[in-house]
């Protein structure tokens, strides 16, 4: 392995957090409240990164492997140093604690061990908030747009850390690509920090909510969540843009250009935007009893599929107290997740979509073994390794949750509850249901399940192999 | 597709079924107990495969399709018509339950819709019973071994009826296998018999609860299922057979040949066997404070493990209200299943075992993509087109479950018992946890559910594709 570049790089990325913690520091100084926790942990960072930094080696060979265990090690340390001011301003006094929710945050799950959370400090809940944000886009991304010299290691990184089963499409033009989906993420957030303003809520609220739904992340600053704000208009709002942050970056960028054409004929977008319809029709039809205005029912329904289906993890309701088939529905929208290039979590649409094309080759090429029979995905032929790779990650996606499953048993908080703690974790979406549901929290959990289900949600969001590659002892060979 | 043949080969296999029938209707002779529901059962069946024999076709095309049509439709016909006499007798009386019951009963699987057990006519409780031994090794591997003449297309019989991901490697003396398979499986369970009647358990009850042990099945005579009894010896016999029938029949085969290096260097039988043994070891340890003695609790492990890993599904014990270790343990256990070619149900372990050494390949080539990479089971490489397949088998899987969960929790009952239920049936084990569990059954579930959880039996003993290409309206065109 390449040890100075990827220590080099991993110097950038922790010096990049602590000028992002900045942001929160600002905020803590705005209210009032103390700096320290947010000027301890930005010395640290810089103690630790500024020498790094004079890494930079001249051999700039650099495999795959060592983008994995960069980008790997870079969420790790992210996490590790971004739950610092949380334990030095006393908001979660556990270190393992404050780590879980700070990979909650950047992995954009939004499962928190919190349970009276308007308690704490603005600047710290607007940090915990933010690294949903940070964390939705990828911040090695976001290196690879502000960094000027990142050269051909430039796309083992992005590879690791882009979502979904046919990965650099956009790569010739990689570092100018960054930089436009970045300005599309950042206009986007603007535009829904501004509308829900003007349905009356407030700035500070306003921008934290957008935060966690940019980031299709889930945190909020009210222990009832959205449903805090008793605001129908920002319900709407929240959900449309849930939906939106789910969608594939590149078409937004297809829009821009013009290139209409390639949005619609889409499939990922078509199948994406079919289930989140279908899922609010069978909910709404599933809880309509318990409404007493069709518009709440609708508003509510459509709500939670688009918090679940973005892997958001927003909730209006208590949807563990609903009937089992809108459970049920809510459980497989995990699974499904969004579609691969957005911030969200779960398979990606586009996978599952694959998935179900390739076993339809399976039968097709069964029932008539002499017809040729090509996966086809937005009318083109899906190469053969790309369709080996959705069958080998789906396999390794559930080999992953059933283990930790069997591993989160000896809790003794029920199957419904390890189960669904894993999938929820894992997919990145936040709440579960039984005791992790959504007006409950991940708390109870001893220090070893706490760290397996941070491990989930960082495997869910890397897509496993960067992190079963830092894993791996023999990539730690020096070469 | 080969209408006649078709037609012909399930006219013979109806006849055979028409034959069987004549075991349980001597049992009841011998009992004093009603005939007519076996006769009538019986005439009914001749009277359709009778005219179906005079279809034998001289044109003998018969592709792959036609084999996996042939299977579905044998095993979906066996079913229909051995539920007759269930409906005949009054055992029971809704014939969809009677469906249920006798392709649980086929498929190995052991689920039940019965809550009195004891009430019921020996001679109907014994064609249930006999159901798992005749579904355990398959009844198209039977009409094998005793027709003369099926040319080319036993392949494709062989090919859709037997399990595991490798095919056909005793297929040049295919039939003559068949024979000798048949013969080990007749020696073993007439070996099991006598050493149950050497514990002091009754004649009829040693017989019943070996065609259960050795079809892997788990239908017993005692609503308590072998805890009834009361019988240690018994327990540790079922116990070790139950282990045996989860054994690749051709290991025994080769143990007759004096072939034991291959039976030693077998990585399936090894992985299977230490599976047992840890899973026996973990739940002892786990459920330890509630026995009374050492004996008894090892015991009730073992059985419990034994039982589960096989998929019999017989219980000795209420596991259900065990710690939620054991029952995940339990679950597990499910999935896997026992080894490829033997009377059980699951994914097979030597499934599983490819996933994990396929998950392995893909990581090794990332981190040394120049290397070579092959999978090696046996000390043979295992053919790339074989590992794609365990991957697509295990993503079929996954998928039937998720999209049968869905719709099961149209119920009501609760997530867990709806993913049990599936797991449990999809898996050919029998009972499953909360509402499902070992003290409990099926009953309650609707017309809707009972089917669609029979077709998850066939589905899980033919291993899906059989009965996806039996559900393509293509394959049913004229040729």
């Amino acid at each position: 392995m390449n040890y100075r570049m990827v220590g080099y790089l991993l110097g950038v990325i922790l010096s990049i957090e602590a000028a992002l913690l900045f942001v929160p520091m600002l905020t803590a100084l705005l209210y009032g409240e103390p700096l320290m926790p947010f000027v301890f942990t930005i010395l640290i960072l810089l103690a630790v990164s500024v020498p790094a930094l004079f890494l930079r080696p001249k051999e700039s060979r650099f495999y795959a492997k060592d983008g994995f265990v960069c980008v790997a090690g870079a969420w790790i340390l992210l996490s590790m140093f971004g739950a610092l001011p949380f334990v030095f301003s006393g908001a979660i006094p556990s270190y393992v604690d404050a780590v879980f929710e700070t990979v909650s945050g950047f992995t954009t799950t939004g499962a928190t061990i919190l349970s009276d959370i308007e308690s704490l400090p603005k600047g710290i809940l607007l940090w915990r908030s933010f690294t949903h944000w940070i964390g939705g886009m990828g911040v090695l991304v976001f290196m690879l747009a502000i960094l000027p010299s990142v050269g051909g290691q430039a796309i083992h990184l992005l590879r690791a850390e882009t979502t979904g089963p046919q990965k650099g499409k956009l790569v010739p033009k990689m570092k100018h690509s960054a930089m436009i989906l970045y300005a599309i993420y950042f206009a986007l957030s603007v535009l829904m920090a501004v509308l829900l303003l003007c349905t009356g809520m407030p700035l500070y609220d306003s921008i934290v909510s957008t935060f966690a739904t940019a980031g299709t992340g889930g945190f909020s600053v009210l222990n009832d969540s959205i449903a805090g704000y008793h605001n129908p208009a920002a319900e709407w709002i929240i959900s449309v843009f849930m939906v939106l942050f789910g969608v594939n970056f590149n078409l937004y960028f297809f829009l821009l250009l013009r290139r209409y054409k390639e949005v619609l004929k889409n499939e990922e977008l078509r199948v994406y935007l079919i289930l989140c319809m279908a899922a609010t029709a069978v909910i709404a039809w599933n809880v309509w009893d318990s409404f007493a205005s069709a518009e709440g029912c609708i508003r509510t329904a459509f709500f939670q599929a688009a918090s679940i289906i973005s892997t958001t993890g927003f909730s209006t309701v208590n949807y563990d107290l609903w009937p089992d088939l809108a459970k049920t529905i809510l459980l497989c929208l995990m699974v499904v997740g969004s579609c691969a290039g957005s911030t969200a979590g779960g398979l990606k649409v586009s996978r599952v979509i694959l998935m179900f094309k390739n076993m339809g080759r399976e039968l097709k090429h069964l029932v008539r073994p002499n017809s040729v029979n090509v996966v086809r995905m937005d009318g083109e032929a899906v190469p053969t390794e790309t369709q080996r790779r959705v069958s080998n990650y789906v396999c390794m996606y559930v080999s992953f949750i059933a283990v930790s499953v069997l591993l989160l048993s000896v809790e003794g908080f029920g199957f419904e509850t390890h189960f669904t703690s894993v999938l929820t974790c894992i997919n990145n979406v936040g709440p579960g249901l039984a005791k992790v549901g959504p007006a409950e929290n991940f708390a109870d959990y001893s220090v070893f399940s706490k760290l397996l289900l941070s491990l989930n949600m960082l495997i869910g969001r890397l897509e496993i192999l960067p992190m079963l590659v830092f894993f791996t002892p023999t990539v730690w060979k020096k070469t």
